[in-house]
């Protein structure tokens, strides 16, 4: 049977700030990213969001990001790929702590924001977070893009690696994304949305602006919790890919999905 | 024979700040004491320290400390245990996943500044930080002021402890050191500070500034890297204790010196 | 005819997030105290502010709180009084080119959460923090507990001061407020709320926990924002008001109301 | 009497960590470039260097930064515009605020780093900052380099400019700094630095890297304090221009200048 792992950024409150419907996405959802403290998360919400994922059965991923979160992690900083590096050790290690020490494990790595945009078109950068997963727990498994340079940089070092893909926004004809700038980059419909998913998970495929249909691999579906919604979006989304046969497993689940 | 650990507060630089002589201080103590990112150190100097560390065959600790950059963490904070110990566990695995991904491990973990300051009196605080660094690795050593409730709470939860001393310090009746703001805090002469050294280690007594002698446990002495003349002045202490037939050694490498 | 000031923090929010119901408050206050980026606001929401107290005519005021974001100022810090001046000449400074760049002006101070509390109690803080205000602009009015050290600071200094009352809380015997760990420290009824907040305005007295009544001088009450219902609380708080002929007026607009 | 102004970055410290030779080179400089909390400095140095630029007589400015400490201010970001309005807005004020409640003024403002190098070459950024100078206090003195879109967008909205030109630098044809990671970006030695200064001076001309000389315009010449020794560079430049009769003078000190 056909299954695709749908995952969410979670966890991305701050001190007396709140944001995402993390409590009802949890139990929609099958891996979460937590924020790790640096655009968004402080060690409170990481343990709260640790707890949250191991009582609903959710993978634990780390959700690094850029050192900036009155930006939220989205302004792109020109950082050395060392200083990439860096950061991704220091919040891998300090989630994994909550993770383990909760008894539960570190399951996955997805870079936040301007990180995972910068990632996935320069290959520098890609390389060295993809040696940072690699030098903190070779069996993590990496999400990026589909088809992007961090896919590629994880795959170069034998990390497993989980091709995301985007229900909800419009594809360029080499597999970008369309930026959020031009018209139709985000889909209207919650219909469009569910069945480009639907397409990308079956027949390996998304339409693109420009007209065209191309491959693209999908191991892991993005759904959103910080918008007006969002939960009865993603089970509007679920019922449509159950009712195409799909079922919903975390991609840790099975070696095979990778 | 009788051996001593020598303990330094070690990359607690900041971005392009430096502060103290980490280099010419690690090839003269036993144990580093690591900043994790909170009152000083950044992820790429936690590396380089855990580098440096690990070159001249130091014990790798972590040095965690209050959310307070700008004050070095030497304000205290009206922090709640519960944040005390998330900070603990975040702090930590920070460091840890430096440690291990360089081939090294992390081996104890003494808390900074006004954090070591009120774990040394307040049980609840104490209770939380040593529960975290338990829960994080129940092996680490937790260091604390000789004789304070942090070395209390520590033996409670099972956990090995190394009661630390100050060779330049002047003690109070209680077993506390006199506060800075009272003349006579802090020896003035290296000679002094070197024989205390020695009357702490080789009897296990210290002379209060009250007139009396107290026992105290010594496992390890902490040095200072951020004064003029740093290194000379531990080089001069690990002269006077070598005379009088101590050793140096990490407390970590055997369990019967805690 | 009697008035009274109404003041409400605002503009506590931080990058992404939001908090407090700000623009439904604005219409229904006289005074506004905006946070200065450093227990919360950041530059874009200091100037949001600003514009929306000019639109809705509600004095200006800085909020000036504690280098602790992640706290959101709430945990007391052990800052020496001079950093506790520059920290208030920082805030205001940056608040006030705000406010003038846009065309307005700059008309009080109250201070934030924990600052607010050690203010009220610490002379050499609150005699700080008043020189401060003074050393900024000697006309601005300077908001603080009824009574309190801050109050008395501030007139030693010659600036014009405005005793904060609050309505939905209990008073203790000595002027001070019920912690609030203690039962009945928040007012559970509005209506209680609305008729404390009368009999402080109109008879300048309080009941207290401990049964008897005391003398108080109210200049302005403050109101919260950050409360589920917050906007209806304060709608009846000034229908009692008003039935009681009571109007509303910022303290700064007029010098007989100090 | 040909005059210039020397100016220099000035407060770069941050809480417990120092950096640069303040004080010696503030005997040898005409304007202070002052940090005020972003990139690097704090409300206590701020304040300390507004006190010390008076004692010296030297002109004192605001360096805002972008609001990365860890990065120095150094790595670029991609902020939008009106963040970098509100951005100069909030630091300015702040500044303004430590100058005028010790009875000085701010006499010019001189963006940092990235922010500085960003505003040289995008016009919108650069008319952003402008702007906010320019709404802060329209008699403020704007430094930019030599020719950039900074210095026409000052100019644009009729602020006066101060052409800031490198005495250490190696320029490009088109006006632009030789970019650090090409070889003789920085000029080695201190005797071809300050001929180079000579020429920018008295001629308004400089050597370009591509073998030819541009036309620039010198109204200020930027020295560093960061560097071993800076303090004897400076004093030999001071020398070498005395020599050819220039004097040195802040450029506020007179409009003939700009």
């Amino acid at each position: 049977m056909l299954s695709i792992d749908i995952n969410c950024d979670i966890g991305e409150g701050y001190g007396a700030y709140r944001i995402g419907a993390d409590e009802e996405l949890m139990g929609l959802i099958t891996s979460a990213n937590i924020a790790c403290g640096f655009h968004a998360g402080d060690p409170g919400i990481m343990r709260a969001s640790v707890l949250s994922a191991m009582k609903h059965n959710v993978a634990i991923g780390a959700h690094p990001g850029l050192p900036d979160r009155e930006g939220f992690g989205r302004r792109e900083m020109a950082i050395a790929p060392k200083e990439a590096y860096d950061m991704i050790v220091y919040q891998l290690g300090a989630l994994r702590a909550f993770a383990e020490s909760e008894g539960g494990f570190l399951s996955h790595v997805k870079p936040h924001g301007a990180l995972y945009n910068m990632a996935a078109m320069e290959d520098a950068l890609a390389e060295a977070i993809a040696e940072a997963v690699y030098k903190v727990d070779g069996s993590l498994l990496l999400f990026g893009l589909s088809g992007s340079a961090l896919i590629r940089a994880g795959e170069k070092l034998g990390l497993r690696t989980a091709n995301e893909v985007f229900a909800d926004r419009s594809y360029e004809s080499d597999g970008s994304l369309t930026p959020r700038n031009i018209e139709g980059a985000v889909l209207a419909s919650a219909e469009t949305a569910a069945r480009q998913a639907v397409m990308m998970v079956k027949e390996g495929k998304v339409a693109t602006r420009q007209g065209g249909v191309i491959a693209l691999k999908a191991d892991t579906i993005c759904v959103h919790g910080d918008t007006p919604g969002a939960a009865g979006h993603v089970l509007a989304l679920r019922e449509l890919l159950k009712r195409e046969g799909i079922s919903f497993r975390a991609v840790t689940a099975s070696s095979e999905s990778v």
